[in-house]
């Protein structure tokens, strides 16, 4: 079954509670994109935000950490999320940081940016919880969707079936209902969200409208 | 007159529409805690929040940059804060950087930790609006004042006298009620106050309390 | 047909516009090594060498940045620069930068080290201009050819055959009468020569001479 | 024939000189595991140890660098080292770099962090003496050897067949008397061990065992 | 009283049990230069070498980092030394340093390299246990005495009498049976000895004369 | 006597021999500015010019070093350049950088930003051959002198009075005919001109012009 994770950053930051309450029965979790203006050209929002929401939520968090230091976070933010994804360009002793998410009783994630081939995968692929394709660049909200990200996530699909049989595949960056079934149909199987539920007037009809499309293949 | 500036840092990020409406009309501004992750060992929040603050108030945005690469981000920070704050640690070509704020319309800031002597700032007090002098170590809400800041406030405000006497004395770190009028004394002009007004019951009265002691040196 | 960059690390700075104006009108262009001192071992020259070649020629910049901060100097390298390549090991978001580069309106490139395998492209290379293959390591000029780069051309040129049939493969490092013929036979398109033009007594029939051996094959 | 290295860094730092004479004629050298907090984040040891250890002994130093800045330090090593090995994730200019190795007379490796795939090595390759697998993690001794790494090591095997039949195959890590036969079918020639040597009662006995059990692929 | 610790660093590494045994019951402390190769051009020893000593001797650990993310490591060494000195050049927080250093049961010290002014530490000063002069370039043991030390430690000497009467200064490089005396003179409470104490044919004549002639103002 | 360094970055790169012939017997050497796009905000020129440079003229080539990395670099521009000025806000190991240049046969300086206190060279300064005020921000040509360089000069022509009385003291921004005289009055002894020179109709004149009036405190 398809997942749906709104992400945070296209919310609007004066009323988090009423934001999140209005979708959170329908949504399978929150993405939380952590930027640090280091390793990407934004900063984005961190612990104090991720602490307050879980205080009025349960939601599960799936926060992607697009952050130089991850090493020195992670035991911080595995207290507020269950899900955590790192960059393979920004973490040197990859195989060390998801087996330190997964000690500390997270599901472990991987994030590609566009340029990056899934390849490199092949030794930490058994490994993972998650792939995380970034089909736009990192860092800012409401971009483009790149094309060529379907040939990508195809491939790494085929990686999954024969090294991780129950990898979950997210995508993140443009999806809309134009391009979710497609994406769907290549493998994904989790969805962030931005624009394309927050920015919306009815976010629930958002949320709905996106899971059935996948699950139609409409 | 005394300034108060309550610090976003330590509001309820989950309704902060209410928060802030809750005091806006007697305060002087809102404190803006940039960090970053590597500069200081926290990441806090950065431009989605401070964008969607500025769409529901009109209040003078003091925004404290504890970031490192303050040089990339101070055009952008200027769209919505009309105060900037730099720390020296942080800054390499500070006078650059200090000309940059201003040329873009704000108010420019350097901000010291609590082991840096006043008399670095020397050459560039003349050319600043304000200094920022922790007295906690930046990083967190809620931790307790270092007692040796009154002496190095003392030792800035003579500073002030001979080289800008119009400086902007602010203070940022464990202030309270029961400090307050001590530090104005020391000559601060400006308090930023974090849990001392947004974990208080009564945010008004902490805010009005605050103030008044402040000014009654009380 | 094949193309002549000169690459200008190799000429008399002293006389630069000699130099150039010897050679401009049987070249293609004019090859910048912009060399920072941090990505590779050595510092060469940066924006007022362009900026004072750019008033006396109109010929083709091809600039090559060594460089580790790639994005903060592309929009200024544009403004001389119609063909900007960066290196794949300094570049971490290439997708954005390569677009911008587009955006700019210059045509886009990216270089390899001697070690880094040309598979690594297979996401960005739709998106490319031109691939530069460094065989020598790159830092100095006068060095001497990788022998294993004809093999890695010819990997390249199988790539481009599938994912970009129009890119430009471009070689620098040791190249002259002795291999060019061999290295258009294996794909290259477009060769940067450094000694082998402006160290040579007649610089006009070096030019001649390379062109006329590529295109030979001989 | 296989090769045994100690790892020093599992040997009883308070006397240097009877650990290392009681194994000493038996083995084929001493392996160096320098780590500079940077890139690992372990400080280990590093020239006055080597400097002082190559007093009391010839035996061969097989040198590990897990740091930063490998180029900075490479000469100074070769004169203690005669086989150096810098990691993939942490030299950018790696052609370069071993070329430089080479230069000064020692043999050249490269080593990989678990992560790593091989097919990175695909250029480099016919250019080492040596290929160092990590099969944990760099930083610490007495890790639990990672299960992939023999898929990891028949894959380099083969890469070793075609490009570099020659090449020394080195793994380090969670070397011990149950692995080390399954580890020489793969193709591994050269074992670091650390605990299983200098952990034990009986040193010489261990390194003989261990010899044994590889070579008859008990 | 005056406090001898001799430097490991020039220490016969080979022999440590024997090398500390022959001095223990005369000295203060040892002396442990911890160089991670970024912060000096050195690369010396760290956490095994010490585990190892104190397996072995109830000796002072005087720990001196002189490594760039103190931060990181301070925790790990306090496990072995109760003296842990920091250096001004390398920590941003300083103060939060010193504290966490403190909250670790340790004595915090600060180490200025000879270039440093000493009113730098005007605000830190009264939160310290231990100033170290460095008397030559820290990086490695056997360097000549910097003569400007003498009037430097005068300076020094003279804050701590109005700021922390309780200060250990401590001087690092280039003591000697020749300079001790004036040094203690200038204010010295503590000397590291390198080559003076373990390049000497009697370790403990040397210790008891350098004491001898520190007391004497010989 | 007057020194004056025309600095080359504002020379026209296309033809520097005639440049440099028009003025070379007028000056007292050429001030060349190295600027690496990370210290500085800005790629100027590195060894490549120099060399040609070294090839045409004898003149004293006076090297300012706004980089990152000057420690791996000092030895290479001393072959072409006997004076080496250095950053204080770019060195970690002033001393020892400081002692490294002289040891290279050449004299050395130090520079400081328009926001660094002269009071922190007072260890330094007694090693030092010069000392090189900022009186703009460093990274481009052509900048407004910074009035408050005038005082700074007079303090740190004070502290040479006491510690170092054959001290140079040269200034390097803005610098012009009309504020020439007062700074030589305010003792600066050696003079860097960038536009004022090389942007001249006539630049013998310019610098017979300048030199007259700091002479003669016109």
């Amino acid at each position: 079954m398809v997942k749906i994770y709104p992400s945070l950053l296209a919310a609007d930051f004066n009323n988090l509670e009423n934001e999140i309450s209005e979708i959170e029965d329908i949504v399978d979790g929150l993405h939380m994109d952590i930027m640090d203006g280091s390793f990407v050209p934004n900063i984005s929002f961190g612990f104090p935000i991720l602490n307050s929401v879980r205080k009025i939520s349960n939601l599960n968090f799936d926060t992607h950490l697009m952050i130089k230091n991850a090493d020195s976070y992670i035991d911080e933010f595995s207290k507020t999320s269950r899900q955590l994804t790192v960059h393979y360009e920004a973490v040197t002793h990859l195989h060390r940081t998801v087996s330190r998410i997964k000690e500390l009783g997270c599901e472990a994630g991987v994030s590609l940016n566009p340029h990056t081939p899934v390849f490199l995968l092949e030794e930490i692929l058994p490994y993972l919880d998650r792939v995380l394709i970034m089909s736009v660049n990192p860092g800012f909200t409401g971009q483009k969707f790149i094309e060529s990200s379907y040939k990508k996530i195809k491939k790494l699909h085929e990686m999954k079936l024969k090294l991780n049989p129950t990898l979950d595949i997210m995508v993140d960056g443009g999806v809309g209902e134009n391009n979710i079934a497609k994406l769907y149909n290549c493998g994904v199987t989790s969805f962030v969200v931005g624009a394309g539920v927050f920015h919306q007037e009815d976010k629930r009809a958002a949320v709905l409208n996106l899971r059935k499309r996948a699950e139609n293949n409409d």
